[in-house]
């Protein structure tokens, strides 16, 4: 389809073209897009300065009709021969570039919409006890996570400092974390904002949300445990989230999409589905290079359309480049467990690693990275790229 | 002391000289100093561009050493006759000027970190138990609200939606807000940011901090009781939250500074005071134009200088632009409360106002006015304007 040669079953071909901001040598960060191994810079081949700066928002505020305008001109160029000439000069190695932060995130909103994560971490918290909070089927809850601390994928992550309470202890102490752990998730980047006073409904969600990245939500647990209640997590996420430098525009999900599970009770009318916003997408999570789970996205409860409706239902608006993530992702299975709170089952049953130690939680050193991919156009699969980082010593 | 009429004890003498961002007519907006009742246009006397921004951000990223000099200068122009012709042309009364949120917000944190409002609280929501969760006097406690609904005073503040569970039934219902509140907070505004893995030591407060404005931070607390447990508050505050806007730079309140109250137990090192950063500012609320409250902030446990350590003892960094706010300031006694939860104590306890109905929580078309002074140089006042807003009818 693409004059260009991609190798076979490519999960960058011409049915992903996700975008991401990226820069060579001493330039400055631009637009491109990946197509195969290859970003193609825009700024070479379309006649926009929105692709000469060094974020996404502003093609993102452009609108669903020019994210659809400017995807069938790129694929035009890619697989008509007549502008091979052009464009192939404007094609360099994603191995030779620098990849950075995609949107300039305005709020970073993390959900906890799956049931299986959400049980879990239940019947560890309060055993013997409902695992789910009285109000997690009726809402997708969510917390609020500081932007700032929002890093491009490769970003290492320093071991966090913070206050815990030792079981038994009276006081808390202040210290590096001791129970580090990731999250596997999905993220979804706004493209077009709301205005105030207008909730975006749930069959509106494709008119707002531009595209799909990869996200992970280090999490230190022992910090957590004193930190968390009553206002929820703070210094214990917020000090790294990390996001894969490639948003998927939901123009490539077409294919991905899935019914939802059944939801009992029924959700409130302002969350009722309208069209299946489930996404069929299947996430990989690898500690030191080996495969430690295969979460699986088509599970969540709550699909990415009712949590953006649930952002806005109060009134509120969202803005271009604001980030919500889906929690982290689990699945039925153990071997389908999006954190090692969960895979550690609370760091009491250790995971193996082949030729390695046993892992509770994270250790110095450790490298997580997360990939994903999705069935895409004609049989094809959508690549999401990775989000990676790796444990530095605590300062 | 200055040129200018001022008028007897003004609030806004050479002493506070507070930063804002104004337009007039069809003007761009620019930053402004408020002097007496007047904004002087700092485009037209002070040769910097970043006056010429929209929000005071560049300015305030230029630094501490900037912003005194800065200070010194309009402190010279407003009080030097051999400038008054330039700059009597420069000032304009503050009732012809629009004024606009005075800061591009990164990130927005809550503190909790008012024993009296904590303590209030949780006698209500745990009778009979210890008041204060176990870890609040460890740290101060936050929770990260969501920039993009942070609004001038003055704008309008729609009833919001959202989820409620009544008492008794089985499912929520949802619908507009049935107790809508205020809260009375002060803020602090990130100057200069912070690097990643570097801490803000508690002494260095001065550093990063560049001055102190109004927060009302609306919540919905039948919204609040739902969906706040167990990732704190969301829907229920991220609706609205106000900010005056004046920002009065933390030069001004050097007069100010108070000893905090003493703590038991002793804070962490961490969070170890090094220097006296309570501050005796005095806050006043108004409700349809009646004093309700005078919630005294010099009774804060913790100070905003123990909050920024908070903010960055895991390691995480503050930007430029970044504001977080103290949570409800109250004092000891009924009169000085911060909002109508305690104020009404739960609703159970309406208040009354002169020649009008009782108030438990916000009525349609309820006007809220929060003013606040502070002790200045040589006797004088400092003020911080006001932060205001008169509740619209549910959409």
């Amino acid at each position: 389809m693409t004059w260009l040669d991609l190798g076979e079953d490519s999960p960058y071909g011409t049915a992903n073209l996700p975008y991401g901001v990226f820069s060579r040598g001493d330039g400055s960060p631009r637009v491109g897009v990946r197509i195969g191994e290859r970003v193609l810079d825009l700024t070479a081949v379309l006649d926009d300065s929105v692709f000469a700066e060094p974020s996404l928002n502003a093609f993102l505020a452009q609108g669903r009709a020019r994210w659809s305008a400017v995807r069938a001109r790129i694929t035009a160029l890619l697989t008509e021969e007549e502008h091979r000439a052009r464009v192939e000069p404007a094609l360099f190695p994603v191995s030779e570039v620098t990849m950075h932060l995609p949107v300039l995130i305005g709020d970073y909103v993390d959900f906890f919409a799956n049931e299986f994560h959400a049980g879990n971490v239940g019947m560890m918290l309060r055993p013997g006890a409902d695992p789910l909070p009285p109000n997690w089927k009726h809402l997708p809850l969510g917390y609020v996570g500081r932007a700032g601390t929002v890093m491009i994928s490769g970003t290492p992550v320093a071991r966090p400092h913070g206050q815990r309470r030792v079981t038994g202890a009276a006081a808390p102490e202040f210290g590096p974390c001791v129970h580090l752990d990731f999250e596997a998730e999905v993220g979804f980047v706004i493209g077009s904002g709301s205005r105030p006073g207008r909730p975006v409904g749930v069959g509106e969600f494709a008119d707002h949300v531009f595209g799909v990245c990869l996200v992970n939500d280090w999490s230190a647990r022992d910090l957590q445990a004193w930190d968390a209640t009553p206002l929820g997590p703070s210094l214990s996420k917020a000090f790294a989230t990390s996001v894969s430098p490639w948003v998927v525009p939901l123009d490539a999900l077409e294919h991905a999409r899935v019914e939802p599970p059944a939801r009992d009770p029924e959700p409130l009318p302002y969350l009722a589905d309208t069209e299946k916003w489930g996404l069929d997408i299947t996430l990989e999570v690898r500690l030191n290079g080996h495969v430690v789970s295969n979460p699986p996205f088509a599970t969540m409860y709550w699909t990415p359309a009712q949590m953006l409706a649930q952002l806005t239902a109060n009134g509120a608006a969202v803005r271009t480049g604001d980030l919500y993530a889906s929690g982290t992702v689990s699945g039925p299975l153990p071997a389908q467990r999006g954190c090692l709170l969960e895979l550690s089952w609370g760091g009491h049953e250790p995971i193996s690693l082949p030729g390695g130690a046993p892992r509770a939680f994270l250790e110095d050193r450790d490298e997580v990275v997360i990939t994903a991919t999705a069935p895409g156009a004609a049989g094809t699969r959508v690549g999401f790229g990775e989000v990676s980082g790796r444990i530095l010593p605590a300062r």
